[in-house]
């Protein structure tokens, strides 16, 4: 952590602006710096740590569930992109190209890559032979670009980072059964690691995925409202397998094309993460996730320094020997000056620990999410403190599906979803009659997009907010980042 | 592991041919392919999860020794090149160029970052302004791209993975001592986890990093001969720091610029890891590193195939658990097969147990580098696998630095280096005055260059060998990869 910049000002209120407050927040927590390439940001350590520990998490997850990590190039031929129209359209406008390269013009263009979809397609085709081959189960941890025209630290870069799995089955079924099962990983680890609770559905086929049979998502609600897309799961059909011959000899010796997964989580889960959870004093971060997760501060005047100091070194050594991410610090200013900065920084757990407090073998914890102070005994410190950690995940899971819950909106009509678009923030809960032009008419009407079709909706719409015809589906609509 | 291909060919033997040798192994061992875009490979699933291995532990090293990851931008505006001199003169002619990204023609040209040292500088800039905010120890994983002309797979690929250390410290003395710890980091490493023994010392004035005062290598010896250099640790002084203006406030309250370091590994450790150990049966992998640590292979006729299968289940739990990386293998192809196959993989361990077997409560391993069968008890199955793993890897250590050592020729002319070369492999160790011309012409004449000038070399040289003028350094030449 950086010694210098005490937090002088203090950061926007949400209230006043949410999305400054956001901005103010991620700069002062040192989680990111701006960087002098267009939309590209730099990952401070904090930052990258938080991704450090989701990428540690997730890919645990994989692995239990049989993946297994690969790495593919970051180039991808023009040629490629051609291969599934689907997919061309909706990654052309978004591609920087190589033209140049070791001093000469390139004969054909590379793009960077935007997913890896087309190459992992390539390869397959080369690995899978027999249904011997299959599944193949494949993940792949990188950096992919996508020139967006309005960037977003973490939620919407140039340049970001992700793991992008792709599957080959022998038959639609267990592909499906691949699709559904990553999405549950992915609700599972937001859920329980990232205490964001999320809606879990079907995207309509305008938010699908370019070159996907069906698109699977979580979606996630901000303190303004708005949804973030945070994890995406795909069941591809055979259309990749056609467009680059994945072809295999089945168990009756035919060839037949393979079915196709992908499924997708970004370092947008961070962006999320601090726009679910922070508050007007800084981050919130959650316990599981946090870099630091307890930050001890000795207090006390100098004479009872070198005391204060030796039993916080003892508890420190206590605690990190226990699995506690833990950071003791000892430096110059005023307690009161640290107390703004780590509560600006998320961190969970502040320990207070002073002469008084050595005399009566305690130390002092503080929430950072309830801000409640508890005197506990020195001697279980390493348990009281697990158990803290856990209670404020819990709080904090309960706290964001509060307000998820309370901002998810039936509505009847467009009149009465934009009525209430006016009062509050949120999501509609509504029905839809399927059609292309009725979901088109919400979102020029409101700027609101269908999220998703949840799998378990809290309640079912029986007509279509746009047309009143019978409703196909219930469906949220949302304003998305 | 992929369920085809027999392995039906042999491998080119080394002797024949060492660089098809290597060709054949890595193909048929599946750790790469060759991917459609010109010097890039994919990292299959083993070959991935070597880097993986190699990646963690490193990476506790690093921040065992108070270093933080971050991620810097991919790209690299062509104007910051033109700040360092050298460095620019270094790296240009292999560099790919973004000239379109969105649709649009760019501005200003964007480099795919060879290295992320003047990104890294300009952000450095940024986040230091006092000597509070010194020593900055950041260490970057990324891929990074040189367009190289002559590629061989994980030793010279275009786009390549790596780690990129880089600190700022207040003082020439702090940075240097930085350079030389991250050095003994790599040697360490190399050592004691790949099991390569190293030659550590400084590169000549010719061979140094461009824009470095100093580089420092750890080089090691393959099996043909050659020379791979395994890590690199520089001292930059301030010649980054006054090109990207990386400025603190001193003790003194004076401007001052800072002294930077930086130092790297890649993907490369995995060729020269296979050129150090494998023989003509294929990959010997040590086990530190290797994906799967033990195969175990269940043998013997089918009426006792459901028994021994029962039993195999029981103890590859109990080695899972016991943190060994431990796979079965029951599928229905020939034991003899299964041996060819897991030797080609350089499986450290075979683990054979058939119905004699469970009678006698034993299992049979099988070290892949002796080839020697012993008989254990299945009672502490994990503790005799563990030491038996620790064996291996001593003996592979020791077999390399024999090698090595047998291989470094001390020479007082270029005549006998020459004539050396006509009937060996390896390295010259030889005196030199220090001049480029004289440096130059042992290039020139033998195709090997310096490789580095050895902290600890095992004799000291009092002649250079090309003017026979007093040796200012004691230098150790090959050709290399």
């Amino acid at each position: 952590m950086s010694k210098k910049k005490p937090f002088v000002q203090a950061v926007t209120p949400q209230s006043e602006d949410f999305s400054q407050w956001y901005l103010d927040v991620i700069k002062k927590a040192e989680l990111m710096s701006y960087s002098p390439v267009r939309g590209c940001i730099v990952f401070r350590p904090d930052g990258y740590e938080i991704w450090e520990n989701i990428q540690r998490e997730m890919d645990a997850r994989f692995k239990e569930t049989g993946h297994r990590n690969a790495y593919f190039p970051l180039f991808i031929p023009e040629s490629f992109f051609q291969k599934e129209k689907e997919h061309v359209e909706g990654f052309n406008p978004e591609l920087p190209w190589v033209t140049e390269a070791g001093g000469e013009k390139l004969e054909e263009r590379l793009a960077i890559r935007p997913t890896s979809e087309t190459m992992i397609g390539h390869m397959f085709a080369e690995w899978i032979n027999s249904y011997r081959d299959l599944p193949l189960l494949i993940n792949q941890w990188a950096n992919v670009v996508r020139w967006e025209k309005r960037t977003l630290p973490f939620l919407r870069t140039s340049e970001f980072l992700w793991q992008e799995g792709h599957t080959a089955h022998e038959s639609e079924e267990e592909a499906r059964q691949e699709t559904m099962r990553m999405l549950e990983i992915y609700r599972d680890f937001v859920e329980t690691f990232l205490a964001i609770p999320v809606i879990v559905g079907q995207k309509t086929p305008s938010e699908k995925f370019a070159g996907a049979v069906d698109t699977y998502s979580i979606e996630a609600m901000m303190k303004d409202g708005k949804a973030v897309q945070a994890g995406t799961s795909h069941y591809m059909g055979t259309n990749f397998a056609v467009a680059f011959h994945i072809q295999y000899l089945n168990r009756d010796n035919q060839h037949q094309y393979a079915y196709t997964t992908s499924w997708g989580a970004s370092t947008r889960l961070i962006g999320s993460m601090i726009m679910v959870h922070g508050d007007d004093r800084g981050l919130v971060l959650p316990p599981k996730v946090a870099p630091t997760q307890v930050i001890m501060i000795p207090i006390g005047p100098p004479k009872a320094r070198e005391q204060v100091l030796a039993r916080t070194d003892e508890l420190y050594q206590e605690l990190k020997q226990a699995g506690i991410r833990v950071r003791v610090d000892d430096r110059d200013q005023s307690p009161g000056w640290k107390f703004n900065e780590y509560e600006m920084r998320g961190v969970p757990i502040r320990l207070e620990l002073g002469p008084r407090d050595l005399e009566n073998g305690v130390v002092v914890l503080v929430s950072r999410i309830t801000g409640e102070k508890k005197t506990v005994k020195q001697e279980n410190l390493a348990t009281e403190i697990k158990q803290l950690l856990t209670e404020i995940h819990d709080q904090m899971y309960q706290r964001a599906k509060s307000f998820l819950d309370a901002h998810i909106y039936p509505v009847d009509t467009l009149d009465q979803y934009k009525q209430i678009l006016k009062e509050n923030r949120g999501f509609a809960l509504a029905g839809w009659c399927g059609s292309a032009a009725c979901e088109t008419k919400v979102k020029e009407e409101t700027g609101a997009t269908s999220r998703n079709i949840p799998l378990s909706p809290p309640v079912n719409k029986e007509s279509c907010l746009v047309c009143g015809e019978t409703a196909a589906h219930t469906v949220v609509f949302g304003k998305s980042y």
